[in-house]
């Protein structure tokens, strides 16, 4: 992996959660970007080569609600960069970690993402992600 | 916060997660290392700017073997880098966080530590974290 691309953390409503990260982080937020395929309203503070992304549910249905619904506020997932996802997932794969998505699919902030099964990566829910060339 | 310093993954058995970790993210562990006073043992991996920390308990009564018993392995804090961890807490205290201890204190890896409250920090275990220089 060559560097943690960012940390998804689960919010109930992003507007105040903005706010604390702000205070926190001591940075804005630089963007706001809904991903309706997967019913999340995501914003995004940059913490040196990292970000910090917070997502809150836009449905019931969205993985975001049944997490915060289960286990509340918190870390939802850990994204490590990678220049080829194809490549990484053959690999990922090849070792005996279980990927969530055979293909890459378009996630947000302008990225392919392949997610890692939890079960086969000790308990974190794993992101690989790539810069979408459009 | 100047960047994301480690994330710290709680595990059952640091030798066996070290090699799935290194599967993973394509590099061996670096050190290990064990703080008594915080009942753990550590190991430590680098990706890009940043640490993964993998944390084993070494008693029942540390704060990671309640953390194992109550959620089951996975991601127990993030620290961000600080330069100044006096500064960074009372302006943190004077925001709002919450600190769990008033006083830096010493980590692993040559560090001086403090926590915030997941409570006021968003669900999040908060760590900030400052080199030491003894």
């Amino acid at each position: 992996m060559d560097k943690i691309e960012h940390i998804g953390i689960a919010v109930h409503n992003l507007e105040k959660a903005n706010v604390m990260y702000a205070a926190l982080l001591g940075v804005e937020h630089y963007k706001i970007e809904e991903v309706a395929s997967e019913g999340v309203r995501t914003s995004f503070f940059k913490v040196g080569e990292s970000k910090i992304e917070l997502l809150e549910a836009t449905s019931k249905e969205s993985p975001i609600a049944k997490f915060l619904a289960k286990k509340g506020e918190g870390i939802h997932h850990i994204a490590y960069a990678v220049e080829d996802i194809h490549a990484a997932m053959q690999d990922l794969a090849e070792k005996g970690f279980t990927l969530l998505n055979q293909e890459p699919k378009k996630g947000a902030d302008n990225k392919w993402v392949a997610f890692l099964h939890p079960k086969t990566a000790g308990g974190v829910l794993v992101e690989l992600c790539a810069e979408r060339v459009d």
